[in-house]
């Protein structure tokens, strides 16, 4: 059996983004490898803690550390990992290490937030973003605005390519969310429906629930209460269909790119710049 | 209920340890304050996951986070600690921060270790101490030599004062084993014999299985592998006194109290020295 932290690779996303945001304000350093690694471990950290959280058994198609080796195996080793970013810092510049550390604070506060409102029927779509500007795209934005502050960009510039990272985490994370709803586990190597067993209200439940009648919607919360088969998922689907609530995220989480897109006006014209285009199109589009 | 991260404050001998260092080494700075709380933030941020790890349900005489929030809320709080960390090692000089990192991994290897020999009957001394001086003592080692070195003393006092930790936080975590065996958890705050229910073997267990005849030995095992209740408990404690495995652990303790107190002998004799000779005296002296 393969088990490693990042056996299934991963999209490399984040250090991705320090490394493209280096590139569109000026160029690469060695510290751009630096960070890009320092995020991706963040990223890992947080992986390990959110299975141990989710009582996640499979990630990127392969059996979690939680799974395999145990819980506190798992905390102990993302524990670590943070330990290894504060050791990564030192020596980099003192706004970049500021930038890692609240980006760090921020994932956190917005797992935290999300905690709090489980099983809230009434959570609104903006505080739904707002919980994913935090537990998602403070990662992207950090990643973006330190690939641009390393690159020696001016304030307007970084703050340019933070909101680039800000529009394209959430988009990320409303896509993901679909996935976990209309995804296919072969594709997305997560088990899907996870989202609804931890009573996690993503963008097409706030949509529908703000959008349905009183009996669909008094339906809809039987089968979130009642951790169901495959029968009452499709009918679940079938009802966020019926509000057209899946193609209203699709539509937000396109939105959230073109957002992203235009901070981008601020950037010089460049290669890095086109590849951050479409790599904000390609976190949107990864379900068709 | 009374319920926060150090609701019962605590013995504070980690920062403890960064101000008197830095006392007997020359005197405090701001940076010993920032550094102090940096020390205990860490170590809370191990309490609140070790607590979720060993399934804690008191602290302190209060209950755990993680028992009344919940592992997910106690996992995220112990990481937005460990971001704050990234946050204020900013500014501090390179080499105290890389200490503070070192400190962090250490102490996540020396669990890991810890969690790896569980349920080992042939674990040896070296090796629990070996676990023990990173679980435990790597803290106490980071926090004196940082406050040495944030008082400005040269490298040989700085190692002085590391030894002193190290040989401390040894003898802090025998002792802390031995209250789990002998102790009342009406002063630990803690339930007794939770190293048992984990299958973690300690000092007392390892001087025993090591000294014992067979038929006791696998008396004491068959004890260790059905948990079970006060009369058995009080069975154990009978067989480890009658090969003296108490007493031992209680010498072992002072040796390395003894050998803390020696490594201060490099350094100039003041009243921070003196407290921090009764510190090493203290934590070892818990039990009585």
């Amino acid at each position: 059996m393969v088990v490693c932290v990042n056996a299934g690779q991963g999209k490399m996303i984040r250090p991705g983004l320090v490394l493209l945001s280096g590139v569109a304000c000026g160029g690469m350093t060695e510290n751009h490898i630096k960070a890009a690694a320092i995020f991706e471990m963040m990223h890992n950290a947080t992986l390990l803690h959110d299975d141990v959280v989710d009582e996640g058994k499979s990630r990127r198609g392969v059996p979690t550390i939680n799974s395999v080796h145990g819980n506190e195996s798992a905390v102990l080793l993302g524990d670590f990992l943070l330990g290894r970013v504060i050791q990564m810092c030192v020596g980099l510049d003192k706004r970049v290490a500021e930038i890692i550390a609240l980006s760090a604070m921020r994932t956190c506060e917005g797992e935290l937030r999300q905690i709090s409102q489980r099983g809230n029927w009434s959570l609104d779509e903006s505080e739904y973003i707002e919980i994913i500007a935090g537990k998602t795209a403070a990662l992207f934005e950090g990643a973006c605005a330190t690939g641009a502050m390393l690159a020696g960009a001016g304030e307007s510039t970084v703050q340019a390519l933070a909101a680039y990272g800000r529009n394209t985490g959430i988009a990320f994370q409303i896509t993901d969310d679909l996935l976990d709803l209309v995804g296919e586990q072969d594709k997305t190597g997560k088990p899907v429906g996870s989202d609804l067993d931890h009573n996690k209200l993503t963008l097409p439940l706030i949509h529908f629930l703000k959008t349905a009648g009183e009996t669909d919607k008094q339906k809809v919360k039987q089968i979130l209460l009642h951790k169901t088969g495959d029968a009452e998922r499709m009918e679940l689907l079938e009802k966020l269909n019926s509000c057209k609530s899946i193609e209203y995220s699709r539509r937000r989480a396109k939105e959230f790119v073109e957002g992203a897109i235009a901070a981008l006006a601020a950037v010089a014209d460049s290669d890095g710049n086109k590849t951050l285009v479409e790599t904000a199109r390609f976190v949107a589009g990864r379900m068709v």
